[in-house]
């Protein structure tokens, strides 16, 4: 590990001199017109992979924009990691609050401000520079690396999924790695170990088969909207539990140790409640906001749509009323089984005086590796010898369905190793990333393949 | 009277043959290219009125369509009868699925087809012609009349408020009458008797400072959907009554004598339910479905928007939620007070985790006439003498601006005695008008006169 350190050190200006170059690249996947630098783009990251010594390196076309692959598997009785990112970015608007171009990289105390340099070319860069070094410096890897780097993250990665169930040969592996995460703080490593699943549902309700004069008809006849309030008020009590029958029965419950260990986390709750402008927060009783972010499921109310809706007054009785939900869901709540749960529920409520129709739009599994996964222990020490602290393990409230893909399509798991800081303005203005973390990150992954090699995956 | 009766009875093919030239006018208030043909109604109007004798006949202009006002005032120490009604129309769309062209009138089994001949010139001609009978057949009338006849009630009356409070001493009256409702059912002649007030708002809530991504938030912060949600259900009990605190402290009961008489009346409750294409009906226990519409103050949600409502899915925890709800009203409920008792409420309901306005669009008063009331008394004897029975007496769950106005700028009861019949499509392709109903309502209406002259006011 001494020459993959030193190869680190002695070629990192250049390294940040290739970060430069790819965040140049205006690789905006919703952005029509840039879909020659998307491509171009593509062809930056496959050109990166040949020069560091990565095989089979290879475009593949999609109906969007196309996935990079390359792979090194010359570590004969070694795991193999599948390491997933995105070359694509998020669009610019508005372009007037960029302190510098979003596409002209700039240093300013330490940090890289560009569109993409956090999320996510900072961290495939990182990636990418610690196999770089490794070859380099030993003319070899300590594991087996396949590298899936997609440019429609930003756009839904729809062609993703098909691209990872035609290529499940290819793209065989015993453990994925995701560096597309934050960091809990400044100088945090952090691993995360559980992602929310998901279950989105429409509910439509019919009335009269018009919209009625509110004057001639109300009083006798059920107002589908005052129904639908109704209705989405029962799925949750006034302490914020789910009343959805079976709702809860496979949460894996938090461990005593997990809420210690959220609980010493650096969180300012009023910072978060003064950012979100809020005068005070609300959740399930007898959790934390980290808790229940992270840990316990949800029933929000996404959407809402009946009547009248414009200026003024229109003293109309609507013939019908929508909502959009949707259930975030935990380890191991099954998002077929929850969604047949709501639409029971929902059936049981729901008076006669409206019809009910449920449409499930999507859903997406929770996952929860162990921390104790050799994977994410080798992980964790990489981060420990990288940034000279153990990581902090937290869980995410949203999804990253890739996650589920892997685990679903590939039966592997995945280990969330981020390197962004939560304030780096991904998706906004004045997007940055800290350059120590980028040196860091490579140190850290750079010793995670060594650490890898070590263990039985 | 018999000179007065043989009048109607010898000219009415001439009425006849007047509605007609009334009816081919398309005097569509909404329609900017029939703005002279609005002005040429309300030409022919006044033409009508100087044709029959009344007196100070003038077109009053207005910021849209004239006021054409007309008087007789030569009974001496006798009441005066302010009549409203308009000469305006609704739109003809679509234009299709008339039988006959809207503006052809044409008669069929006994029904004169044409927009406006319902609602509302066969009514004003009906009063018109009342008058006639009496000034050309005796050379003088029992009562004196003030006719008001508006051109803006298909498009919310704008102009009709300022010119009443400017115009209070020409508009003095004892009593004001309108022929623009229906009757209950065929043959059964009728007067409306009480009309529900309205208090509608906007309420607004806000959470936090912007949508959030309800994966990252969702759990620990209040959703402005749901809060609404929770707040517009707790304004009425499962039983639908309105838990507003004192909201029905000023409703005038229904007697004994109203409740068996409305129970009397030929209502299909079958039939209202198959229309509405409804399983079940529902409203306030305890009352029937003419007693909830017509005699109960409600609560209904009139719009909801929140979040996202477009196709698909978007997993947005909404910054904002907003209603528009109305309260209907029945004597003596006031709409300002019962507004603040609605914000005092939502304001104790609404928790801290949002903010909450409550904007007040617009209201007005509930009107309740009594039956014995000797204006209300004479339009009976002379309904009784017009259809050979007496009528009966029905309120109207929807509101009529003007009688608030007349009852509150001018200090006036309204008697609405009213020829249409609830399926002769007013505002609808095929609208009719039963011709029977207006010769019936012209001798009814001749004899109402009669009989006004004869009560003290």
């Amino acid at each position: 590990m001494d020459k993959v350190l030193s190869h680190i050190e002695k070629h990192h200006d250049r390294h940040l001199e290739e970060l430069k170059e790819f965040l140049r690249i205006p690789s905006i996947s919703t952005d029509r017109e840039r879909k020659g630098d998307v491509a171009r783009c593509a062809e930056w990251v496959a050109a990166q992979m040949r020069g560091i010594g990565l095989e089979h390196v290879e475009l593949h076309p999609t109906s969007g924009h196309p996935i990079v692959y390359g792979e090194w598997l010359g570590a004969k009785g070694k795991p193999t990691l599948l390491i997933y990112g995105h070359y694509d970015v998020q669009p610019v608007d508005p372009l007037n609050l960029w302190q510098s171009g979003p596409f002209e990289p700039t240093i300013r105390d330490g940090q890289i401000y560009a569109r993409g340099s956090a999320d996510d070319k900072g961290q495939v860069l990182i990636h990418l520079k610690a196999v770089e070094a490794h070859l380099k410096a030993t003319g070899s890897l300590p594991v087996n690396v396949k590298f899936l780097i997609e440019g429609e993250e930003e756009v839904g990665s729809e062609d993703l999924d098909p691209f990872i169930e035609r290529h499940r040969d290819l793209l065989r592996a015993d453990a994925a790695v995701v560096s597309d995460t934050s960091m809990f703080d400044r100088d945090l490593p952090t691993i995360t170990y559980g992602l929310r699943g998901l279950v989105y549902c429409q509910i439509d309700l019919e009335g009269p088969n018009t919209d009625l004069h509110s004057g001639s008809f109300g009083g006798a006849v059920a107002n589908p909207a005052a129904v639908l309030s109704r209705l989405l008020t029962q799925m949750k009590d006034e302490r914020g539990k789910v009343t959805i029958p079976g709702f809860y029965d496979d949460v894996v419950p938090l461990s005593d140790e997990e809420r210690r260990a959220f609980a010493a986390l650096p969180f300012d709750e009023e910072r978060y409640k003064r950012e979100l402008g809020l005068q005070a927060l609300a959740g399930e009783e007898g959790y934390s906001t980290l808790e229940r972010v992270w840990a316990r499921p949800t029933f929000e109310v996404n959407g809402l749509l009946s009547g009248f809706t414009g200026e003024g007054a229109k003293t109309v009785l609507p013939g019908r009323a929508m909502a959009k939900v949707s259930m975030r869901l935990v380890a191991n709540q099954d998002p077929d089984k929850i969604a047949a749960l709501f639409e029971k529920q929902a059936r049981a409520l729901c008076p006669s005086t409206v019809s009910l129709k449920v449409t499930r739009m999507h859903g997406g599994k929770p996952s929860l590796v162990p921390v104790q996964h050799p994977a994410v222990q080798a992980a964790a020490r990489g981060l420990q010898k990288g940034f000279g602290r153990p990581p902090v393990y937290i869980r995410e409230g949203g999804s990253i369905p890739v996650v589920a893909t892997f685990s679903e399509t590939l039966r592997i798991p995945t280990v969330l190793v981020g390197f962004g800081l939560p304030d780096e303005n991904a998706h906004a203005p004045n997007e940055r990333f800290d350059l120590s973390n980028f040196r860091r990150g490579i140190v850290s992954i750079a010793h995670m393949y060594d650490e890898v090699s070590r263990v039985r995956l």
